[in-house]
């Protein structure tokens, strides 16, 4: 269910996770309760009963939630702490921001602010940053600012990251890579301190790589599909948030099935952002869990 | 996640229903956990948190089930009663009795003796009825008893609907319509007293009544599907508990149609099976919750 | 597969439709080749090989085509009018030209307009024709021209209607209805003289009418679709050329449905006016046949 | 568009092959027509109008086509040979035979048998083979022949290979892997001299080899597939013949990915098995044309 900010005033979403043990659901719902919060949604996920991994998403209305929060969070700490879980308390109502990193390719890239408009996306996108200039128009018409960092000649791409970083610090929550065509050092993303999501143009672990539609044409496959994944050391290897395939047939050359696979690039990546912005998906090892 | 039987000894699903309160979840996790349960899953759903429908599915490991469901009913009673609640405890590791009722179509039939056989629905099936007798020899490789209750000439059915009663009489906790052409009265829908699970061969609402191929040919779709949904008094008017369709063209002619629509109507009749027998399925009016 | 315009110079489409009778293949391929062309795609249905419709749909190259039209048009007629059969001959470089009609929902339009941009879509947009303003200045962006022609008032709506027609007067070769919020009269429809293409928002025929995802949420259904068909005198009941569906669940409310299926109609629409541009569809009563 | 073989007397397809060039539409057009043939569809693709491959299927119907044959060969021979075009021409009253190898699992090897036995594909099945015994039962009730052929002990599987030649030579057109768990060695793979079509249960190239179920649960992807293939001595990279996936979530285990897995298997075997039948697939190097 998606709704707008404006109606999630005081609604928060509690994100809980830690070793699986009996009476822990009980414990947070009465949690929840002894400090006046209805629950509104609840999901929960464990790896296994029996000494797993235990995941919960609890989102619940509490009137002044703002003012409360400090309290419930005291209680979250001293409950939670016996029962070894980490937790994270949001206010629902503030947006997360978003940065964008895109490259020549628009159709993410507008897809994105096209939802952000309809208010489909829990998020505010304080920048658009592209190492090329043609989408910059578009993006101001959208009312969102856009900054030109040209990529740098050559293997050593630290001093147009740093100019990246220096433009994110602080202003961002998480950063989305909308078919940014560069490879992102492990120290920009040490550097950048919040979670990166990535579009990649085939179906992982299918095509890893460059080139995926040109492989998936040489390969003759019957679908061909995109993946978002968080971004980590390990490219194209990071944990998938979301994925989707679309039909294709011989009759369809490789600039086809880029032409194709673009539809799915941008559904499969707004999904991920949306699940992203309403703190649905849950990162476990290179897995994700998605409430 | 589906489980064979055998796996869910000392396994409780409880399903509860009322309306929507603060402290409800905590009040039955706490429930789960002074009974020694430990929660496996938790699902639940409010048509509106303020003032609406609270449907929740809780499945939990208790050590010695059988011999505390007393005690935990007891303890369900006393404590859902006072927020209005009704409520439901299941042994998961009792399957649900299924009778099929077919005709002269083999492919839901079959299909659904297939998958009991591999262990993958949750169901014993006491016995097969149909108004044909070409399935017979099937349904018995598969050891399952086939009753012949031939359809009775004319528009009054109560003579072999009787029959069919008197076989399913105790013996059955809900019935399948696997293509099943015989219309049902109200009078046999009152008297069978469970659960009756029907395959419509088409999308409904779109072509209700007789030949949705046909009709659906008329029109000129694009897709076909099929709908599993409960007989109530209202042909093809029950709650809808799945549906899914399939890609046609103009090529395919109406037989074509009903060929297509057949993998349709197999897949979707055993998803609905299989999510009634694990009680993931709660009707709600003239919907359900599916969980 | 789609090729932009500028790739299509020389490039013909010819569309065959009459009684089938044996040869007429053999009669049409060597037309083509006579007349120096190479065949690049043919398609071909019947609705019975005995006596039925025959429809064909014939790519081929030719060089210096525009100087060549009127011979093989002339050889067309002579060839074809012998075996009955009605014919079009399309120069596939010249785009076109497409109006669209919108309201307050900017979804379907935009995407159009982008798509167009990108040159996935065979045509030109000489105008976008609003009952609002909210679009005007997103649709300007695009380069294109927006006409803003209130709805009148009360059920009599010839005034703005013949507005719109001399807007469109021997400016457009077909319309599309973006989510066009006005009843299309059958006198309108008949002065307009080109193809009208509507997207609706269901899975039609489910749902005809008003207020599909209300409809469809108080029916429950698990999945919800749009179609795109040609406009005639019964409103929702028209040739279809395209549907979709995408699967949703108990917890979607009617705006989550309405925005879920924002996704399915601009892509449904997309493909419909992709293939219409193409002459990859053709109206036979109310069926399309789509090459 | 299926058809049962029975209404396929006097149906002939004719696949062509060859360089692409200018006027072959136009001849075999001509040339089924004066043998008397009416088209009843055609399907053409060319790798490039300039200089590729051209291939081509053209079903006819012919009054008294076996004793046409001879001459309609001889007449292809002289036409197409001089456009350096390689062609087959096959009559589709005749079912091929199709064997089929099998291990423990029976679902793709059910399914198979019973929709041969509801005359939706267009084979007979004089085998079943399978180095298990626990099917044996379920295939004789179909009426089919069961061959036990142990797996032979280490390694060299020259042995069991041999016995199972021994049992096909002569007697099969093509043969199915369903889910048969023997690697099939390329001595094996050259003697057996007929197509043979194998499921790999994953969506190929992703998840090559063994235990795709536990790698794909292992990566956390978002969707499982199963690809049907042409078997080459390259181990799962023979040419596709069609995919298929379905939408999973964190919470499926590996054997409920297996569970689920088994229905896309069995699906996508079941429509490469009916297109092979058909002669719909073309190979083309490591490719397939699916008309």
């Amino acid at each position: 269910m998606t709704d707008t900010i404006a109606s999630l005033v005081d609604h928060a979403c509690l994100i809980v996770h830690g070793p699986d043990q009996q009476g822990v659901v009980a414990e947070v719902a009465a949690l929840v309760s002894r400090n006046n919060g209805n629950i509104i949604s609840l999901d929960q996920y464990s790896t296994d009963p029996e000494g797993g991994d235990f995941f919960q998403r609890v989102v619940f209305h509490r009137p002044n939630l703002v003012a409360a929060m400090p309290e419930i969070e005291d209680d979250l700490q001293r409950t939670l702490s016996t029962f070894g879980m980490t937790w994270r308390l949001v206010d629902m109502s503030v947006p997360k921001r978003m940065a964008i990193l895109a490259s020549k390719s628009d159709h993410c890239l507008l897809d994105l602010l096209w939802r952000h408009r309809r208010g489909e996306l829990a998020v505010t996108i304080p920048m658009v940053i592209s190492n090329h200039t043609n989408v910059a128009e578009d993006v101001r018409t959208f009312g969102v600012p856009f900054f030109h960092v040209p990529s740098q000649e050559g293997p050593d791409k630290s001093q147009s990251e740093a100019e990246i970083l220096r433009l994110l610090a602080g202003n961002v929550d998480f950063v989305v890579l909308a078919r940014y065509m560069q490879v992102i050092s492990n120290d920009f993303l040490e550097k950048v301190g919040v979670p990166v999501i990535n579009i990649h143009h085939s179906f992982l672990p299918a095509f890893i790589g460059a080139g995926p539609y040109r492989k998936a044409k040489e390969r003759g496959v019957k679908l061909i599909g995109a993946t978002a994944h968080y971004v980590t050391e390990e490219l194209d290897e990071g944990p998938i948030i979301e994925q989707d395939v679309v039909r294709v047939t011989h009759a369809e050359t490789a600039s086809d099935l880029q032409r194709r696979g673009a539809d799915v690039e941008r559904a499969v990546l707004s999904r991920a952002v949306l699940w992203h912005a309403q703190d649905r998906v849950i990162r476990h090892g290179n897995h994700t869990i998605v409430f």
